[in-house]
């Protein structure tokens, strides 16, 4: 983002798809050619070996590199919970932020452990967006600014896991969703942090009236985006684009950092190969919009928590596949008799 | 080990067998009391709060603790590699213990990654067992005996994972699960380090008449293990028993290493419950074996390597849920409002 903004806020993020990078074959080629003298049989580190080739690739250089590894995580809050969709107060969403900023939620155990970076970045945590069965979630220009403040969550990494925290927001996944990729609204809506039979009842008549309300414009899933969003939805799609343009592979967490994805793979189906489905959730909308996405998933632990936690324990398994690369004697070097020996 | 053998040596373990401890009902209670306590929606963790669980259950004691993690690989030669059924010269065998000891194996990379200890047990390398198409592996006194060497790997750990290393052994792992679980040979041989059509075909027929050599005798599961096993096989099988009795829970690596395992569940199928299945391997018929066994691995990244390298990846897992229990705050510690708030 350093040219200054031109003609309407939309346009500029448009201007950007039109132009992605695409993956480096050098880079890749050089880790198939390393790959192939690496002492083990030829393939037997199964996806550890696309992964470290995914890193090099998309960050168009080699080694590939899992160092500097950031969990960013962002916060928002939605007018949509008037509608009765989410089990807890919205006042956990400011509370799990001061959790993060102190150390104590489930992501910063896991970035301790695997030695990785936390951003949490708030949003306007005070002005919810507009409930979207009223009105329109945010305002263009709102909705632009907003996604320009997440593409500076890629600042100072190599690798970026994208997770976020907001009350109510597995309603707003289940909108974009629903939006972009059709079915029912009950495709898309499920328990989330634990609604009963009578909240999962409200959840599918929310998204189905905000759908409804707002069908005339969704066929533009920037559209989409800013009238079924919110802004940490809204920065997640900035960040994993500002990762595209500026090289650095992500790691998608959960439903809802998946559906901020699902925008920008509805504007154009290439723009999130630089990104791989860190796990599947337990939340059951989550496989149907992964399939949707064309994304398998990396880990199946039965998490539903977001705040980034799935990302990052992904990110100590992409963190193992770039040592394995980097480190690994060669059949040359340790005295290793290959097959044709 | 501490008591002197007594009459037969597989009567030892057959007498270990018959006590062995079951997990410890107030640990177990303590995890989910906390575990209740902890930021987060009940049970969004999924499978790691059942993992640190777990680890308390079967250490008998609370807190659960993933800190001094070992990964023992066994490494042993094997008559069987006569019948053509290897893909690499037998010499790798010593070549890759060499390679762990200069840290240049994928398995050392990992241990770097996550922390974990690497303990190596070469057994008689220069003296392969016996090819098991023509004769007993090993003797009784030699299996008994390399597995009591095995039971040493516990030593100084809280938490075990088993590897091996071994060129020919996933014919000598097909041969046991075939003889334990019956089907045909062709069920239980794989591509193992990557066999053509032609060596698979010199497996399934190595197995089949393996087993039908020695069918008389393998209604013990015992007989098993010293007839068509090997000496990191054994040395294996002993590893869990002991870690069993000395309430130290295990990562079972491979399929090699299942099957190790899979001798302890056919002499009593409640054996492997401080036993979690690390991954799902690529090679194909350990699924099925971990299916007989009752086994849901944690990680499918479609390794087939071998030498402790699932299980090292797995340990990664463990260790962030053990962190994730131990160090979170509690909603009141955190001034987060529950659900009920």
């Amino acid at each position: 983002m350093t040219n200054a903004p031109t003609g309407l806020p939309f346009d500029d993020i448009r201007n950007l798809l039109r132009d992605l990078p695409g993956p480096d074959a050098g880079a890749a080629e050089s880790c198939r050619a390393r790959e192939a003298q690496l002492t083990k049989p030829p393939g037997a580190l199964g996806r550890l070996e696309k992964i470290s080739e995914w890193l090099a690739a998309w960050q168009a250089s080699y080694p590939p590199k899992a160092e500097r590894v950031v969990v960013a995580v962002f916060a928002g809050n939605h007018g949509v919970v008037a509608q009765g969709v989410a089990a807890y107060p919205q006042a956990v969403t400011k509370q799990m932020v001061a959790n993060f900023q102190a150390d104590g939620a489930a992501v910063n155990q896991i970035c301790k452990t695997f030695g990785l970076g936390l951003k949490v970045f708030e949003l306007a945590l005070e002005i919810p967006t507009k409930d979207i069965t009223q009105a329109a979630a945010l305002e263009e220009a709102e909705c632009a600014a907003t996604m320009a403040y997440g593409m500076e969550a890629t600042e100072g990494c190599d690798l970026l896991c994208i997770g976020e925290m907001g009350i109510g927001n597995t309603t707003i996944a289940a909108a974009i969703s629903h939006a972009l990729f059709g079915g029912t609204p009950e495709d898309w809506v499920g328990p989330g942090t634990g609604v009963d039979a009578e909240g999962l009842k409200r959840k599918a008549d929310a998204v189905r009236r905000a759908v409804d309300l707002h069908k005339a414009h969704l066929g533009d899933p920037l559209e989409v985006l800013r009238r079924l969003g919110g802004r940490e939805i809204a920065a997640m799609t900035g960040a994993i684009l500002a990762a595209r343009l500026q090289r650095i592979p992500v790691l998608i967490d959960g439903y809802v950092a998946t559906a901020a994805a699902a925008v920008l793979h509805a504007m154009r189906p290439d723009a999130l190969d630089h990104c791989m489905a860190a796990h599947r959730s337990a939340e059951p909308a989550h496989q149907r919009l992964l399939a949707r996405i064309g994304k398998e998933p990396l880990l199946d632990l039965g998490m539903r928590l977001g705040e980034g936690s799935g990302a990052a324990m992904a990110a100590g398994i992409v963190k193992a596949a770039a040592d394995l690369h980097n480190n690994m004697a060669t059949f040359q070097s340790a005295g290793v008799s290959n097959k044709e020996a």
